[in-house]
């Protein structure tokens, strides 16, 4: 097993930021654990706050290192899944910060430029996924440190709704907040990572599996955008996100404004409150014995954790606690809500010269996040005229990952960009796996006459989440019949004996969630059901049938070959 | 309005315990609010840590007393329920306590022997029902405060799951694990105030609506209980709870010993650690600058708390929710948890004694409740030999109040005792709403063959919840056929065509949960579907229908008049 040597490096906080810095020390060779598996080959790194057994977990701070025993959660399952680990990567220390200058290792560069700071704290973990060293990496995200990271640096993060990737192993920044984050260059890769490692982790008390929305974004979606938006006068960032924006539009989606105020309130929390001090907390025995191994700002930050008192804390949680109550009135109105991953750039030298300030104005769109229990997805949207690239953040209530996913990739795809800092197109995007209608979450059903689309009943489909799969014919085997004195007009279909005369008729296949069902069937009248309708490729599916003694009298229309041209045949005057 | 008038008292921590000690101030006139309603002409009591417009809260400290322009939530939705409020209860001072001697209003008494504690914090509201003044009464439930009290005297103190009743308008204790709850002498009482009060309350920013279990505990329950028993040398109460338990179980309950070590340190965090200083949070400015006027003990615990810092809450908090992972382990091997609501009784003259610890033993099986956000029911079991009563507590996960409501209810049934400190019987036990299927959870199903209770596809049925509402025919409309070719065999129904000969059909009635008929439809093979079939009594419900091709050459076994018969028939010998 490879083992890393921080000892060899000579900590500096002010040196130049080099590609080298990205990593927290080189490894003679990866590490690979099981042959094959769903990221076999997959070459990965992880953020040197994320165990590593046998390897020295420094967290950007030497005097803290410890070499565990056991891999992280997330470490173990990647490996386990064929994954190879190609080394441990420098970061803010104990993922303090946003801004990736915060290391005894060194500033890690931006990959497009290298005066410019790369984001933080997962700042080595993107670096070196942008610049096409690893094909994903692990991250940790509290504040922002899985996101800001990656819109700076061109690449996808996914920063999963709380306790999806257990956190057993990864040295606590914020305990309850902290979430392990992917980077990857698409969307595709590190949704296949979030579902190899994602599961309960019994080394984590704060593991879950929370309800995950099973269906997409509908297709006309509506986003929010803060009202107030604040680029610290970084006016190219600020033309990004309106073309970005408008990208968003061209996918279906309509912008809605929505009150930023209370998000806004909720992040200043995480460092202007008594929250602040769960950072302190995490590493409490070890700052108070050497505070001074501890880098500034932060050992400013930790110990500016350590004035609240208790009564301090709970009072920041309730104010926090309505503040999440407030904000949830935005989300009746809007499916996702969209900001910039970043609001600006910044140079190592302008972060160096003003570190809390700088680094509070990275963390601008980020820091509510985990606060009030959302998932988020950064993913790229453009390079600006100056050559640095901007990213949004996809944002939506616990359990929407999969739905960010989707909307992300294609938002992704259709920008053009190639992957990270490299000139690699992007592969083509693949299916997002739990969007897909399957046996086990949606039933597919044929309908035939008052449910098609733009008919009376279809209302009764769309109502309950259900989408149009394909519209087709039955197999050779039916007759329709018009329902006498239904309302609206309905009618019924009525399947062949072998050897009596059928036709094909026109239905539409819907994919119903299988939760919904019910409630549909719950409002089929009599002679009407649910049954089997056998299709004109031969397979079988659900859809509404008839009881034979309705068609007995019923008129044939079957020559029309479909509800909807006999509908028509009644509206319409003769052809002259 | 009547107006409460507190300077009246003269406040005397020692005085002796008296039935007036029970209200904070007598009223001329109960507060009427709307005519009619759910509640209409029940009596009722609000701690007086619940505001009722107009009225001065004292929260049993006058220094403290404010008058609020507006009623409490709770009060707000009883009175406009019908309700007729009597007026404001005594309670420890600021909730902070579990036996009702913490008051400078006096100490309540118990109602069967004044020589014992109440039980607290909501000491009044107890007492005003036990005696039947009151027909229910509002109580806060932090640490138990809703709970012991009703086991002391023989009532039922529900404590809902958290955030179900919204406690806008109630001074909080420990906001994040406040709730209000309610006391009756019957759980149909209780449950139909709470019915009626519960719901999203704006001004409360911890209220929710959670998901609620919709299904009954399952007639063969498993109740857990603590491994490890303490009654603090109280052989009566041991007694009781042992007869109690076999009260459980000849209900259908089995006990299971459940480990708990990591409840009874969940429940010791609560004022031994970091986490009471969410009491001091709530009384902060007031405390600081009048803590002479705050009684001991409640003073010095509310001291307690300003002695932790911030680092220390979180620490407290992340070991909270390393036992919560590890108390969530208890569930799946149980239904619910049997406790004793109190472990002993306590005499005034011992509890003023020793005032802490007298009280910790009386929280020994409470206090964990709300921090691993459970639901709880006390309810009476016994009178003891020595005239005193004995309740348990049963506890469920968040939403299991409808499941405990329905046990408890019968478990007080079962009794014979009668209600409170009175000789009046128990009225009728009531059916618990939301256990009866209603068209909001539940479809009405009609089966008619292999679904049948015995016959080889029942499990499909019960395996999604389904139960059995009644066995009755349909209309005598109907043919039914065996369709030939079928695994397992199966028949059609066919409905008759006005004027044609038909019979009516054995059919059971199944209440299928919504959310499962999508996964059974899509068990249903053709020519069968789920449609909607006439019973013999004019209603139509949902249930199997046949296509007709399929029955036109199938054999018309109508004449078995159901389904089950024509099987017997097949499978019998013939009769010699």
């Amino acid at each position: 097993m490879p083992t890393a040597q921080p000892s060899s490096l000579t900590p500096s906080a002010n040196a130049p930021a080099r590609p080298e810095n990205a990593w927290i020390a080189p490894w003679p060779a990866p590490l690979a654990g099981t042959d094959g598996g769903p990221l076999a080959g997959l070459r990965f790194a992880a953020k040197d706050n994320i165990a590593v057994a046998g390897v020295p977990t420094t967290a950007a701070c030497p005097a803290f290192s410890f070499t565990p025993a056991e891999h992280a959660n997330p470490v173990r399952r990647a490996l386990d899944a064929g994954a190879l680990l190609l080394g441990k990567t420098n970061l803010d220390q104990f993922a303090c910060g946003l801004n990736g200058t915060r290391s005894p290792y060194g500033a890690v560069p931006n990959a497009f430029d290298a005066a410019y700071v790369s984001g933080g704290s997962s700042s080595g973990s993107a670096y070196v996924v942008a610049t096409g060293q690893a094909d994903f990496s692990f991250g940790t995200d509290t504040a922002g440190s899985g996101r800001v990271p990656a819109g700076l640096n061109n690449i996808v993060g996914l920063k999963p709704s709380k306790g999806l990737i257990g956190a057993g192993g990864v040295v606590p920044a914020a305990q309850s907040q902290d979430c392990v984050s992917i980077f990857a260059t698409t969307v595709a890769t590190a949704v296949k990572v979030l579902e190899t490692v994602m599961g309960a982790d019994p080394a984590d008390p704060y593991s879950r599996i929370p309800d995950m929305a099973r269906e997409p974004l509908p297709a006309a979606f509506r986003f929010g955008v803060p009202a107030q938006l604040e680029f610290f006068g970084d006016s190219a960032s600020e033309a990004a996100f309106y073309d970005a924006l408008a990208g968003l539009a061209a996918l279906g989606g309509t912008a809605v404004p929505i009150d930023y105020a209370p998000l806004a309130e909720a992040a200043a929390l995480l460092y202007d409150s008594a929250l602040v001090a769960e950072r302190y907390a995490a590493v409490r025995d070890f700052f108070d014995a050497h505070p001074d191994e501890v880098i500034e700002p932060v050992r400013g930050i930790l110990a500016a954790g350590k004035g609240y008192t208790a009564a301090d804390v709970f009072q920041a949680q309730h104010r926090l606690q309505a503040l999440a109550a407030q904000a949830a009135t935005i989300w009746p109105g809007i499916d996702l809500l969209c900001v910039p991953t970043a609001p600006c750039h910044c140079t190592i030298a302008a972060m160096r010269a003003e570190p809390v300030q700088r680094n509070r104005e990275l963390g601008y769109y980020t820091n509510f996040v985990n606060l009030l229990d959302y998932a988020a997805l950064s993913v790229p949207a453009s390079i600006r005229p100056d050559g640095l690239p901007f990213g949004i953040t996809l944002i939506g209530p616990c359990g929407s990952d999969w739905q960010l996913a989707e909307l992300g990739q294609r938002f992704h795809h259709a920008t053009g960009l190639t992957q990270g800092a490299t000139a690699q197109v992007l592969p083509a995007p693949v299916p997002i796996a739990p969007l897909q209608p399957g046996p086990s979450t949606h039933l597919a059903l044929a309908v035939v006459g008052a449910h098609l689309s733009g008919l009376p009943l279809n209302g009764q489909l769309t109502e309950r989440g259900a989408r149009l799969a394909e519209a087709t014919q039955t197999a050779p085997h039916y007759r329709l019949y018009a329902l006498p004195d239904t309302t609206p007009p309905k009618p019924g279909l009525g399947r062949v004996a072998p050897g009596e005369d059928g036709a094909s008729i026109a239905v539409e296949v819907w994919h119903l969630p299988l939760a919904q069902v019910g409630s549909f069937l719950a409002l089929v009248p009599p002679p009407l059901g649910l049954g089997s309708v056998e299709l004109a490729d031969g397979r079988w599916v659900h859809g509404f049938i008839c009881e034979g003694h309705a068609l007995r009298d019923a008129r044939d229309v079957t020559a029309f070959g479909g509800w909807r041209a006999f509908v028509a045949s009644r509206t319409t005057p003769p052809a002259a």
